[in-house]
């Protein structure tokens, strides 16, 4: 594994988990997304800051694997690091659980659109320029 | 029961059921909200028009009771009435199941904003003026 | 307002906030349950342990009044408390943010269910004695 | 694109619209699974029955594209295709809307777990074997 950009520390909450009593599928695109706001924040560029500045980071492709399984109160810890290619901004995003035991591990594609417009990233590259990788 | 001025035939999605193997509590707060705006809809004023002219109905209180359960691809049936009092419109929404269970029994409080401001409630009450009590 | 048995800080992940900008009614259910159950947790009982002796507290009722919002980035403390009336315990649960600005106001009926029926409750009246009012 | 061995009408439900005004990320992954289980109840073969045989289908990994948005109101049609490759099941699905817009286009891919043990998925071979490609 690569080493993380930014990390988070997070807990399952019980209403994630489904009937299969681990966390659902989906639940982990929550998690990812929340992980790369968190950064956003501590980066200095909040996604409530993108917003006034009519900024959207939208979502192009994830493609995600699942390892292993997060149950009931599960403690984890969501992993990023970031790189760009052209315009568009490539999240590495893992999850781990129980020290190293992998559960995702995931690729999220990222382009900035800017009054509704696709932007050349330079934006986001400035903002994220000490942690691109 | 009081009979429904609207009706909405729904089917519980897996991802809604818990590890309890039932549909979780916070769950039946989205359909009764999915009904309301279908009702909305179908009264002719959806909320997509209600967000053009910067109304937003609010929601004050809920008071739910909890009567029985649904699982894994339960199909059901959600019911609502209206009424108003003063600013404020009362919708009266319970969810039925197999012919008869009653599932969830709700009153929810709503109240009309409008530019940021409470209404008196003219404007709901003209466009549901076919359905209220 | 009561001073609490237990709270708890979090803080809205951005995905709970609505196309109002706010966060979604339902959203709050999650939160109230999720204080609930780090509550549990914290009294040494947590869901887990629940589960594994086959005892399931369900809700039988919420009644919850909105009184201010939440939206992007907010961050909030969520308060619990907790008596018993016969077989039910009652959690009056409410969340402030930015101070002592009050946010929901809610309380929130359970039963234990033991083995697919009701409990006089005096397996959690012995879990939570240091807690109830 | 593919004919489709199933397909689904849905529509958006509102609470499912984020902050930006469009159907959030993760919701798709909803939409998806819930597509998947229709199938399986239409092929004769519902998760509710999988349970009951102590069988899981677990998603191994999904590999999605985001391709244009949904917002308040929007219906659509998501669509099934499905191959086998070895143990390995391969959902293809996509969503459309407005004729032929494409929204999203996924790939799932399915391992069926048995008594907690990964098979060799002949069960949901013979389940499946007028739908597979």
């Amino acid at each position: 594994m690569d080493s993380a950009a930014f990390e988070l520390k997070m807990k399952v909450r019980d209403y994630e988990v489904d009937s299969e009593g681990i966390v659902n599928n989906a639940c982990y695109l929550n998690y990812l997304e929340h992980t790369r706001h968190e950064f956003c924040h501590e980066a200095g560029f909040s996604f409530a800051d993108m917003r006034r500045r009519d900024m959207s980071p939208v979502v192009r492709r994830i493609e995600i694997q699942y390892l292993s399984s997060l149950g009931l109160g599960s403690e984890f810890t969501s992993h990023l690091n970031l790189r760009r290619e052209g315009a568009r901004f490539i999240f590495h995003q893992w999850i781990t659980a129980d020290g190293d035991r992998l559960v995702v591990d995931a690729e999220v594609t990222i382009v900035n659109v800017i009054g509704g417009r696709p932007s050349r990233g330079e934006e986001l590259a400035a903002a994220f320029k000490d942690y691109l990788n």
